[in-house]
């Protein structure tokens, strides 16, 4: 097929928007924990765009679109694009693109998928160990589970199977348009694991843990809506109907998760929330990315308002149960991604560009059960492999800062840094004994220069 | 007519960067603010993301771009689109675009419309009242006025109107590229309605009321630049040279109304400020929304320079007239709007796509008149309007906090949260008073178990 | 030629991408100072937004690619297409875009370049003497080695030059795919001169100088990575597989060198840092600039790795050499620049769009002497104008403000203003001191009136 220009600038720019949401979302996760463990909640988002970033390019996108080893439908073969080996080609092309714009739009994705975990170990891990873990999970999570759902299969002209994709994709058909399962329940459920290994951070339910700084959590949740343009509307791969259909659901859809939020806090609490308002915008976003291709405008509003209901009340779960998912990766990312998967077997219209009937268009209830089949086997897979993974961590590396370090600020532990110094006269003559004991961040030769200040 | 997904993919990422303008704002205003009302002050503008985004996809596309009620040219049919049924399919089709590309481009020039609003009633206003405000504004004054300027007649081969548009587009024929009339004279002349009805902040013109986080402001500044490309160029509907011509001229008007705000404050006060140049980029944004398909980019250059110095001496004006627009919103975007609306009457050049001729090239005043009455009429529609609402909301909810509220602090008052707790330290071990005193807002149930703990 | 919607939609969106890397770098650049020099620092980028704005339309793209004055390809004839004269016709086509499309592009490279230098001199800088300069600098230096670099020559159909461009371009032909020498080493060869002539702060060297808000620096880091994927796929003029391979080597050479950075911090200090995480992504996309088109993925990720390392070296040498980088534009920039122009004589790949082959593919060392000459001519003739440029703004304005202003704070002497007032309650009853006595930013008039309440 020719390559498409429109299409092919609608997917770069979409890339380039997915791409922001990592730094977005190192802003949403930064303001809610306290100001003593800002740079290194950030931090595990930059390491995710440094490692997925380089592994992408080595194997990843070959273990994730290659043609499935043995034909098995369980992983991409990573040695097929090794290195990205001849993609450079005019003559590569992926539907009406260039390879290599797929390539990127999808590298994008891997990069948040494994960022979005790191919001409910906030607080207390080490970095080190959150680097490696980033490796293992992304080669044995992300890339197969992506495969399963993401991989379609390549056919001939008579139909006949060329190149074979993912079991979920070609045998079950659930629908994900955009990372439902394969984002969202895939980084939920690695997140659950992972709080389990790691541990509850000193003086959970027992201290306040408020955010520290709310704007830069609305901030960062502006950037994640806008970058989810990319994701949805860009995961059509070409600017048309089926685009469009997508960004109209991923804004309604959004709008009506606010408001769902917000009426709940109301009800519930005497007041709606600027919190409330961010994290309404991301369940929003994160019900509709399954469903952005197959349900109509007002089933993306509805979408939307219960997955801004449910997940307010989800985020509540931890208390009850006592795993301190810190910063409610799993009551929005999981349990937002649940409704929005399952949700597609009741709303999915029939003259959406899926063309899917979900049951409340007398589709009956087989598109529903496709959906639970798809939803619960990533969220199975990804919760035991994680187990096992941070399990491993565990006895290998350590998850866990010492307690006078999670106490003192993990900033300072990890990072020698603190995120602000906000006093206008620090720095200037005097003073400096603050700064100093934090240990400073200019640079390291800097650092050195100031301990012998001190 | 067939899709072209080159138009396409600019229209759709045009929409994207026109929702983050929304985010942008909040910063821009959350930043102006003093740091006790901060996240009060960006809630408002989620809150517009929140309902107008529902209100649009229910029946504000239908009344702004529905065919006119009666062929009257005042309102669009609202049940003609009711929940955009039908416009999934891949047969709706606006010029070369889909049509829920439109939708989606339309929605969110809606939102940020009604957020702009709310910078003048900072600090202040019940946050309920102002829900309840942009459901009723939006569609006794956004929706139509937008009708008036936005929706053209749709007209038969042989020339006859099929669809009938608005009065001002399609009868008055003044111009308005991007919405300097349909969203800045409107939205500035509800502000000053707003605060006619809702009175001054307690302390205004006594006590200093300084923005609490400059960085902030800029920051939003440059998103909301970035997003006017957008806003402008978008309007284009298509990526070519009209686009282009809208795109350079949305550069050096911005760049030519910071240089003349600054150098304004330079003269008079002796300092440029930061608070200037911000101002500066949003007044030259909005002096060429109007006019950016109709001048040659050396006339948006004067409309720039000229936007900034009257938009810096018309932020003065409050203080003459005793009314206290907190963030503005008059001064900025309603004198900004009538300099840029009446100046395509002296600057229209023959040459550029609009292929008008102003004043100044030999066009006579016809065209500064059809301006005048175009701004003049929305100034009046929407100024009566806005107040009459504004006193039906006075009596029957009521619009300010008490007098204790906005002393200590609205965010406290009406959200339960404050916006920032920087103390490094805070939240560990020990020194929890000040942050229970505050109410907590890590979510509702830490909430309440800060209030035990307390 | 024709238009192309897709090229035009993605070279425009690119405009607004780069556009939005200045204010990224203000939110970059601001983090990193001392909070009382936040604002100065920040406006040293919106007065490049403001200046070469207008520069540019005036005369600026004229002196870039109009044709070479005297055929010499040493500069453009600023005549030419003065104030963008007739480039509004539907006729002003540039390859496959409207001309003014290309223009835009132009425009916001030229904005960057300049507010690149501004992070040398922090701090210290009279605000008036920044903005003249940035005048003569554009004039002087940008404009003309943009047109050596950027501007090719046009042909006829017989292959007869009709239009002359520049020297490095056409004679040289040193590739620079997106800038690195004509934006990274000219930037920091100037700053270098600059920082010689403008001298050191106060208590370098003696005093800690660390960044007072590194949220903020991480925020920027973030704008500046998604809006380089405007400045280098953008560079290809069009959406197809040349854009694309610039895309993922934007992507991989970014991962690579944070990581890379990260590792020396954590070999060299023991604590990778959030401020060395946002260096490595700057650095890496300043090596993968010039190289963008001409590496394949993986020698993409190796630049990024080499400038990583080199460049977390390089941001030493300023304490070694004792001249105040004060937020290492050298180290970055220029290292950064020499580290990616030189790195194409090695690692060019023949299958690259560029379809040229370095050292390591077989294609001896001509290409690597190319290199040198582009990036050495670039760099010593930025280096010695921008001296005498900084040396007669000395003698003429001076560069420096008062010790006292530097000690108390530039934003205070300059702006009067402050960039934070977060006191949950100031600005309230009672406690208005500290505002009075740091200047009110609220508008001019407020400020004069809170004078008179002091």
């Amino acid at each position: 097929m020719e390559i498409d220009t429109g299409d092919t600038a609608w997917v770069l720019v979409s890339a380039a928007m997915v791409l922001l949401m990592t730094p977005g979302l190192a802003l949403f996760y930064g303001g809610m924990v306290r100001s003593k463990s800002v740079l290194n909640m950030m931090l595990m988002s930059f390491a995710s765009l440094g490692v997925i970033g380089v592994l992408w390019v080595l194997y990843g996108y070959s273990m994730t679109f290659g043609s499935s080893v043995g034909d098995a439908r369980i992983v991409g073969n990573p040695l097929e694009y090794l290195g990205l080996e001849g993609l450079m080609s005019p003559e590569a092309v992926s539907g009406t693109i260039p390879t290599l714009a797929f390539v990127s739009f999808q590298a994008v994705f891997a990069i948040i998928a494994v960022a979005l975990i790191s919001g409910a170990i906030a607080d207390r891990a080490r970095f080190g160990t959150w680097i490696v873990f980033t490796v293992i999970w992304a080669t044995l999570v992300y890339f197969p589970v992506a495969h399963w759902v993401f991989a379609f299969d390549a056919t001939d002209d008579a139909g006949t199977v060329t190149t074979y994709g993912g079991w979920i994709a070609n045998v079950v058909e659930a629908l994900d348009f955009a990372g439902g399962t394969a984002i969202h329940i895939n980084a939920g459920a690695a997140a659950l694991a992972l709080v389990l290994v790691v541990g509850k951070r000193i003086g959970f339910q027992r201290e306040p843990m408020r955010p520290h700084n709310l704007p830069l959590v609305m901030a960062g949740a502006g950037l994640l809506w806008f970058g989810w343009f990319g994701f949805n509307a860009g995961s059509a791969l070409g600017a048309g109907t089926l685009a469009s259909v997508a960004f109209v659901n991923t804004i309604v859809a959004t709008s009506a998760a606010i408001l769902g939020w917000l009426l709940l806090e109301r009800l519930r609490d005497g007041h709606p929330t600027s919190l409330g308002a961010a994290s309404g915008v991301v369940a929003g976003l994160v019900a509709i990315t399954p469903a952005a291709n197959s349900v109509s405008p007002v089933g993306a509003l509805l979408i939307g308002l219960i997955a801004g209901v449910v997940c307010a009340l989800a985020v509540g779960l931890k208390y009850r149960f006592g795993y301190d998912d810190s910063l409610d990766v799993v009551g929005v990312h999981l349990v937002g991604g649940l409704v929005g998967t399952l949700l597609i077997g009741f709303f999915a219209h029939p003259d959406s560009p899926a063309e899917v009937a979900g049951l409340f268009y007398g589709g009956g209830l087989s598109q529903l059960g496709k959906q639970a089949i798809g939803a619960f086997a990533v969220l199975i897979y990804s919760f035991v492999v994680t187990l096992l993974i941070a399990l491993l961590l565990k006895a290998v590396m350590g998850w866990r800062v010492s307690a006078e370090a999670e106490t003192d600020g993990i900033d300072g532990d990890q990072h020698a840094e603190s995120g602000y110094d906000l006093h206008p006269l620090r720095g200037g003559s005097g003073m400096i004994a603050t700064a100093s004991a934090l240990g400073s961040s200019t640079t390291p030769s800097a650092a050195a220069k100031e301990e012998e200040l001190a």
